[in-house]
């Protein structure tokens, strides 16, 4: 099974709509692992309607990434429509924009561009060949981003970084007509709506976690796609070394951190 | 005839999209009335591909507003979609955004609530019914408009003033799932993407101008909706009084300014 | 409280997805008063997760016809978009029919034209207000309804007979570019592809009932609208005359017949 | 230069879409070798708005077939959306359904499947590897089609054969929530559309040739992709054997079949 990480009411409209995420009673939303247990133990109790079958073609090193991953991102996407039609931007390449490299190719992108400044994640987006051009975050990134797509711009833009100038990159280097969806937590944005949007008739899209019924269909694909998360695992670490896993996530010298138990620790 | 502002070249990607205001040919793009002859003379020559018929049951001065006033709202009211759905915050009660609540009325919003600080212009989005709620600018407009809709926020925003504070509140001030437009052009914005536009499921759009085939489909609507965009104007002088009609317009303590030929002088 | 009269497993993607109408479980999925108990009865026991809260706005009769009629009627609106933009053609005006009306007019809709047969029903959405046009069933409704749109045909049409013929019309009658939706359940239709839908660039949706969430922000919407299903009852029983109230029912002879308890009886 | 083959007036609505396809001007509207000289001769006139650019990545045989065949094939699959989410259902493997996978590949389609009953282009579809199955024209498609989709039904589905059976093959192969547009011309259809349409929430679109911009934008992407059209020409003839040419296309023992100058012979 697969656990969506947040429990919810189940009878709010966010719940009624699968957004358990944005569940709306104060008494009743929980997320696994924080306000109620979960995360990180050999055993957990979870509600039959936060879980998610996985499939056998699915590992669980797979399927711990879907909740607030490939779920996250799926969602996102969906938002902003990837298709073979789309070259896209990923500014920041952690684990989320990993995934969001990893699903965009499937959903057809001929062109994906990453941004990072960390050189053992740029390495990683290169090596895995999930992004065809990986560049180093600089002043000059939409000037490099138009460069790379005939000086147009990219169709779509997926910021995964939270940086200020990383998303006002994503909005400037995104195409006219061109969608650009925020995953990335925190921080703030500051850009000039003229030139940056209004003129170009863009769109920027705020995209928060999932539903448990878009997450269930994702796993359909991964199946169909031949596509399995653990590939992005760099490091995994078992339960009694989990603080380590936690400094080196923090670091960021890697790409996905995963705890697992003896079957999946290779 | 009602004269799209801007002739392009007819066969950009843009121009074959009815955009002319984004030809991308830098010979051919020219303004009527700026780059090329046009505006504020008793005769002009134009070209037929940007002329819309004007219907017997408009008004030269009802025609005047359609190109880069109700044209322009009206395509970013298409982007965001409006209906009886939908409350409506119009931030900024200019001429564009007075033509923003003439609009949304029409296409069945059932609580319009417009913010501006000159007591000239809200008093005019009162008096002519406009808005429902016409509240003056200042730090608590958020909580004001949640107020105002149930503590929910609007389901959809408009900016129509160019400010970046005011741009913040339409963001800030509208529903989970809801829709933003910017309309008013220049300036700069700054929000925090999290709580303003991610964890909400935001979307805020770009929108510029509208094309020939749109502003056709709207003057049709006019007709049947019977709303006169005239209605908006406060102040007609004749063309030989040009200058002061834009000095009261540049003043703001107006509505629309007409400069109109003595039949519709009145 | 409102029920939505089908309860399903909870689990499956439908439900997950709030269309519990669609639940896959053989097992779990009962419709109220039919594979379970629940209908004309003065208890029920039901689901928490299968009620919708009934504001004090609104009365029991009021409720009642929001799960299958209301409710059904705002899923197919809202598949096609329904604002001031739209003519719309409701083809059938029994109380599903009549439901679509009064709906389409909170929406926006300026111009609702119905056709039927049964004069009763027709007289009822003229005095009620409903429509604005209601023509009879005839082999010229095509041409008549063009007529009444400036020879164009409405920008959307919904289906609510189940007629071969009427579905057809519904198609016909609309405009380039234009929306029809299908309600109505059970029979056939037939048509030319070329010049009915693909020459026009015209769509047609199928819809079924609809989710939990939705009929929630209806109940929302109805409250916002001051719009009281009840109005469409024309004809009130006691439970212990239910017998004659389905025997009304099924003459067509009516509006919407209800089965009150005393305090709603008149 | 590559001909949108229908001159329109240019400035009717449609014109102004840039679907001169549907130019409403009785007088105006003119295909080229039909209403006004065009095809099949050295030389034509055209006008400069009826032109799109050809790059010079692609040769007179690839660009040849944008018109009225991949353009027209663009549009439809625009409107129903194709991306890696979604396998695919051709009905009809002529050119404009050997079209379809070519375009349906390159938008990420991970499974097409395509159904006829010319033994020539069912082999044709295999060898190119436009399909990853085809299958013969028979009464249980749908059976076959959900066996090959887990069950399930494809998540779109293209109708290229006019046929009343195979429109609604199309329609009932398609999954719950599935879209089906339909681009074969002439002929009915005849449907149930309770169980095909409305329990499973499906969509039919009606999409005809497309306008001068997508038109454009296809062209741009050909390139993108390394597409060439002009793969799915099985028969090249000069001009002066042009009957045979049309013989050959005639008999549907063929892929597409192309008029060629010495130059592209081969």
């Amino acid at each position: 099974m697969i656990v969506y990480h947040i429990s919810g009411c189940g009878v709010c409209n966010d719940c009624r709509r699968g957004y358990m995420i944005s569940c709306t009673s104060a008494r009743y939303r929980r997320a696994y692992g924080w306000q109620r247990d979960g995360g990180m133990a050999e055993f957990m109790l979870a509600e039959e309607k936060d879980l998610i079958w996985l499939p056998g073609e699915l590992s669980y090193a797979d399927g711990a990434q879907v909740a607030c991953g490939f779920g996250t991102v799926y969602e996102g996407l969906e938002k902003i429509g990837i298709s073979g039609n789309d070259s896209v931007l990923i500014t920041g390449l952690g684990p989320v924009g990993l995934a969001t490299a990893a699903l965009c190719r499937k959903l057809g992108a001929p062109l994906i561009i990453g941004i990072d400044k960390i050189p053992e994640r740029m390495a990683l987006a290169r090596d895995l060949g999930l992004c065809d051009e990986v560049i180093a975050s600089a002043d000059d990134n939409v000037e490099q981003v138009r460069k790379l797509t005939g000086g147009f711009g990219v169709e779509r833009a997926v910021d995964c970084s939270a940086h200020d100038a990383a998303r006002a990159t994503a909005i400037r280097a995104t195409r006219k007509w061109g969608r650009i969806v925020f995953l990335g937590e925190g921080g703030r944005v500051e850009f000039n709506p003229s030139p940056d949007l209004i003129h170009d008739q863009k769109t920027v899209f705020g995209s928060w976690v999932t539903s448990t019924w878009l997450m269930e269909e994702l796993v359909e694909k991964l199946v169909r796609w031949n596509l399995h998360p653990a590939e992005l695992v760099t490091h995994r670490f078992p339960l009694d070394r989990v603080a380590e896993a936690y400094s080196l996530m923090a670091s960021g010298r890697c790409g996905k951190v995963a705890v697992c138990f003896d079957e999946e620790l290779k």
